[in-house]
């Protein structure tokens, strides 16, 4: 969990700038989420069971890679997206899954500004195009996501700042 | 769900065409399971209750980008992926949000071979580049995801198909 001695403030549009870095973590990851997730949504043999991942090429029960985005956004909204005017994201732009992401990892997240644009059409409303990093204990990068997101502007119809 | 009279035969590296299409559906996605998965991975106001997403941008209730993704790797799971030599996916290339999801909505999966090749570094596996669409029961596209996938092949060692 973040550690905060007092609440920060909501962030809007203007308080995000190209460069910044928020990290956030570490989460655990646990088995039983790992195959909860998998047999809801992706009950290929290595997301369900250690025993049908044996003989896979992984070799090894490792999270589907929609789990690993899903905790990416639990650990994204606990860091800096509830406490925003964030208005969600039209899409994803990429993602990579670099490593598999096991049972009893601890997870870290490291949020990094790419640029910023007011929207074109939404006077009240701009982008903030990120790259979403989680990172396990040995500190190897496990998951790369860029993502252009929408957030409320302080002071809509501006300029960019 | 898929009709089938007979068991369809297991899909490999080689099966796979540009060009070729695969359809599945409907799945009916609930008021109950869009609220869980977003108290859990995205607890974003428009995302956990009516109540809370009526100030927000949408003004409803809708599913979860990534509850969206998850949703459609379950239907492509039940269509081609559990019953083929998937190997898994190394990342996406692109997610576009095209419109809501929202509670009682009848999805339906529309799956696109884009491209297929070999792999350079595993002669017993190729990738296949697939568009997945999903679409509500109005036919309005609610969501396009493009990634390489990766199968076994039937015949390793052998070039392109």
């Amino acid at each position: 969990m973040s550690k905060t001695s007092e609440p920060a403030p909501k962030r809007y549009w203007e308080d995000f700038t190209p460069g910044q870095v928020i990290e956030h973590g570490p989460r655990r990851v646990t088995r039983e989420e790992i195959v909860a997730f998998g047999k809801e949504f992706d009950p290929q043999p290595f997301h369900i069971s250690e025993d049908a991942a044996r003989s896979t090429m992984l070799g090894e029960l490792c999270a589907s890679g929609w789990h690993s985005c899903s905790i990416l956004m639990r650990m994204s909204a606990d860091s800096f997206v509830l406490n925003s005017s964030s208005m969600g994201a039209p899409g994803i732009d990429e993602v990579q899954w670099l490593k598999p992401i096991r049972p009893g990892d601890d997870l870290t997240l490291r949020a990094t500004v790419l640029s910023k644009r007011p929207s074109n059409s939404r006077p009240d409303m701009g982008f903030v195009h990120v790259q979403l990093e989680l990172f396990n204990a040995r500190r190897e990068r496990v998951m790369l996501l860029k993502a252009p997101l929408m957030f409320g502007r302080r002071t809509p119809g501006e300029t960019a700042a």
